[in-house]
């Protein structure tokens, strides 16, 4: 099947048994404090503000490598303009089917691109490899007549909530340099996946081209970083990213969140509160666990009306997989209650 | 398998025992006779010429419904510049993972529509059915975070040299209607399937919002035939073809052309010439076709080795399917020599 | 001359004494506050959440008309998107050399649209007239061989500090309505143009489609708002919102600063307070000045050798027209210091 | 003012006194017996025959510069397909107001590049130079808030009938090399400037990175060529015209005509009847001459009611300039009858 199943999106009003997305979560208080902080006095406009000059070298010591950050307001944005740096319009990109980038972003890729191709590439536990790489684009000629193979972006933490370790990710390198494509990964839960392998990162982003650094989901407010490692297509960034309606005239207000979350380990602080909730709750439904959980988010298989009794408990999630299937995708915010985790730890021991 | 494979296309010379591609057909006399017969005289430039005049009233008795139709250059342009009257940037359009607008146009389709993506939706023969489309797009939650289903793209005769029948390009109409979506079809050879079918277009173009009429492939020389049914649409697909470098400023040329493969049956009569010889080639590997045989496509599976002995007698074609998997792909032209076909079949027989 | 000369833009550090542009500003209390509430709870992603459903009764209320309101990022975000909804691909926009959207939004109203062209139409004082645009517009044929005008771009108030009276938004607006136009108001500096006129908007977008609500320059922190009045048109927009990155997740944010804007007046108190100082200074350079004073910018024709002596007392400002001419443009925000306001008159009195 | 009038294009039936566009012109013996060669033989699709093999070594030689060479199938697609090989997205590409990539083709530039910007040089007769290049743009700052000047889009000959000297032509050439801008010529009556200046094509195409080669208007049938003289764009131009639907399958057939329009000279014998034609017109007109004539093209100052007395008497031509003018431009094509020039010659001289 092309498409996994997804049940619709409601807008419900969110309650303290909220598994439905770290999107809302609240925001930590660093970040507002460095708003709060930044707000008070006038300051040089777009990236011309101190907080804004920060960005690079801050990024640059916590990889271990030369590289630029630029905040963009969505990781929607972050996504589709690296992957506008990276491939061609006539250009195609690896990705696994359930990639955000190819479900959940109408179109922003291809918006971006200007027109380029996903080509999708399945791989067990929302995780891509070389051999499923190999195996999905056996039949892809690349001749004229044909979009060109220009990139693979892959997502770390996956969407099925597993972490590629860092053999995993270096073994995709490799196979993408081998090939001339460039390597973008798309870590709208990279703080969870960093956690969840002891914390540093430079280890993760060795031989990316480029890596959409997540912040909201991870107790932010309105920034996340695109962080550019080949610093080739700087120029074509800032433009891309002007032209994009992404370059705020008051800079320092995305600038000041991110650097408020880099530093000091906050993002990894967070990321570990939500990693651990979700430890909690699959230890409570072990035999029942569609994926390993190794982030903040735990896929269930539910038995027949278990859904409808968790709900009417209060407990808020998405429904996952195809309609009927039972499926439940549970989401650990940094901030949710412990108690709340309790109690649905509790629910779903009970089955 | 996201993608069929297919070997490379070799730039190779033609011979007359080249059963590569329809591309390869001469062109057939009654085209050549209509270009020559209004090269001389000096006429109106764009469309005010008579001939580029006559072509929505040649389409419109043609089939029976009130109809436009305007030249461009080649199908991937029909194609592509329909497709982009029919959806929005935004939105999707269901098609066969074979389909050459996914497979074989190097991204024409998200050119023309500024993005649009293509759902693929598998189908046994290369064809689409309501059911496999349900199943396909299951998983399709169309909320504001998803491309939205715009469309629905089907190809007459197949790219497995299958043809629908009329009552299942209005089972697909009315799927498509019930939906809300627009229907096109890649009528590449459209000929070669109005042939099979007996003759009669009209039934097969009921439902149609555009139809991508071929002329190149059966015996044209330069031009295609975008045929629009919603005439709401009509000044959308002219300036869309204009600012697409597809307005040609001798018009006439091209109009002569389509006149003169409509005029007087030919485009039947060289369509109906092409099938027979396919299905002389089905006959003789009537125990090993991939599909059935329904307009000048022939796909046969092949011994190991045989594809070897068959290019050492001279035969030309490309292998179809996965490296090594000894398939083959057998295109009879409107003007492939007789002889050329017997042998051919003798060979197959001979296995 | 097709473009007006600006120096380049600084990326320089601001001092209390800083006239270039009131995207430096402070952001306000009430904004700030309105963040800070929103932060510690969790709420509903997207734009599910209380903040973002409100925002349409705000502006309808504001306004005394049905509309729909959505935050952006930027505001060449809220002007490239609202105009996407209003012309096509081969579409084209009337609007001033200087408009924002023509000299520096880096061609995002070409990305948005997806290639519409920009017809400039002068006019004196930064300000359209529809005799300005028969004039500019008498050549513009029209035909399939052109782009075709549908759209109209306006900015209130003007880059020239002018602001059009209810009566000349009024006839411009008749003008593209005769022409099957649509009318976009680039609104960045609404607020200024409205304070200027006495504080009510409504008479100011009686006959727009679309509005660039403007907030980040007024007091704003990170939040723009796109102001629909032709709701047919509101899918759309939504969908061109997430497609282009721009619908954030914790939206509820966003949407929070725009209320706090709008409540209680925050917007025309910050707007009448830059108004204001725009006035002392343009009494001070009244024989001077290059424009009338509407809003809060000054445009000064200043003396051979004094835009050197203003910067050797610290103040900053932009030159302006081609090199060497001696113009300065001078931005006054909502909180540029009193004591700033009055040393740059006293400066500006002495010459 | 931005945009010279012009009458609207009639879609009027042509007399043998037609002086209304070369687009008019029957195509010439020699690729209509081209043309005719090439049809009754298959032969390999795409690029793969023999004649499409032949054109890169066609032009170089033509040239004395190595280069490659495509047919396309207008010369809209020529142009907007050259200049999006030459200048990114967010790019600008300086050129006359009068060109006709910005008046004539339906915004096919923005389309082709992704929406690029086109900024208007004015410059007499047509033509651009060094000094009204650096005038026009002296105003265009190019930070990241511009669109990025990539590109200068000349016209050979250009729109008003004249033609750029070689000497002009280079300096145009030094004059873009020095600020790392591409140069594009769009040569569709290049044939005429070549003629004008003594037949001599290579010193004309020294310092382009690529030529628009018209074939259509000067007794072609079907076929305009791009000739790229950077070959590292050379799989950019082949993807992006695939990707356009300009690759067509039997892509023999305008190969060959392009063949048969250069070789022996084809391509100068018709430019000269032209020319020769325009001189014999312009020596009937010299008093009233809007601009040298220097190529196929008249344009002519009339007196009030002459344009009505000419057309009374037959002859066919447009109106230009503003509406109530008087003026005309009138158009001579290899094939106008020595006997209209004439009778059209001695209307003239009765003024």
């Amino acid at each position: 099947m092309t498409f996994t199943g997804r049940a619709s999106k409601p807008g419900a009003m969110v309650t303290p048994s909220n598994f439905m997305s770290d999107n809302a979560a609240a925001v930590c208080p660093e970040v507002l404090a460095a708003v709060a902080a930044a707000a008070p006095a006038q300051a040089a406009g777009y990236d011309g503000d101190d907080w804004s000059r920060a960005l690079d070298g801050l990024f640059s010591a916590l990889f271990g490598r030369p590289c630029m950050a630029l905040p963009v307001s969505t990781g929607t944005a972050a996504n589709a303009l690296a992957l506008a740096c990276l491939v061609p319009p006539w250009g195609a990109i690896a990705c696994h089917p359930e990639a955000h980038i190819q479900v959940d972003e109408c179109g922003a890729p291809e918006f971006f691109t200007h027109g380029a191709k996903l080509l999708l590439c399945p791989g067990a536990d929302g995780k891509l490899t070389p051999g499923g790489l190999d195996a999905a684009l056996a039949g892809h000629r690349g001749d004229v007549h044909q979009v060109q193979l220009a990139a693979l972006s892959i997502t770390q933490a996956t969407e099925c909530g597993t972490v590629y370790t860092a053999a995993e990710v270096a073994a995709l390198a490799a196979h993408a340099r081998a090939r001339g494509w460039r390597l973008h990964m798309d870590g709208a839960r990279f703080a969870n996946a960093v956690a969840h392998l002891g914390g540093d990162p430079a280890p993760l982003v060795a031989g990316l081209d480029a890596l959409s650094f997540g912040c909201i989901k991870n107790g932010g407010l309105s920034a996340e970083a695109i962080v550019l490692f080949d610093l080739a297509l700087a120029d074509q960034l800032r433009w891309r990213r002007k032209r994009a309606g992404q370059m705020p005239s008051k800079g320092r207000f995305n600038a000041a969140q991110i650097i408020a979350m880099v530093e000091n380990g906050v993002w990894l602080r967070n990321a570990r509160a939500a990693n651990a909730g979700a430890q909690a709750l699959a230890a409570a439904a072990a035999s029942r666990l569609m994926y390993p959980v190794q982030a903040n988010e735990v896929f269930v298989q539910l038995a027949p009306g278990e859904p409808e009794r968790l709900r009417a408990q209060g407990f808020q999630f998405y429904d996952w997989g195809d309609a009927g299937s039972n499926q439940a995708r549970l989401v650990v915010s940094w901030d949710t209650p412990a108690e709340a985790i309790a109690r649905l730890a509790h629910a779903l021991q009970a089955g």
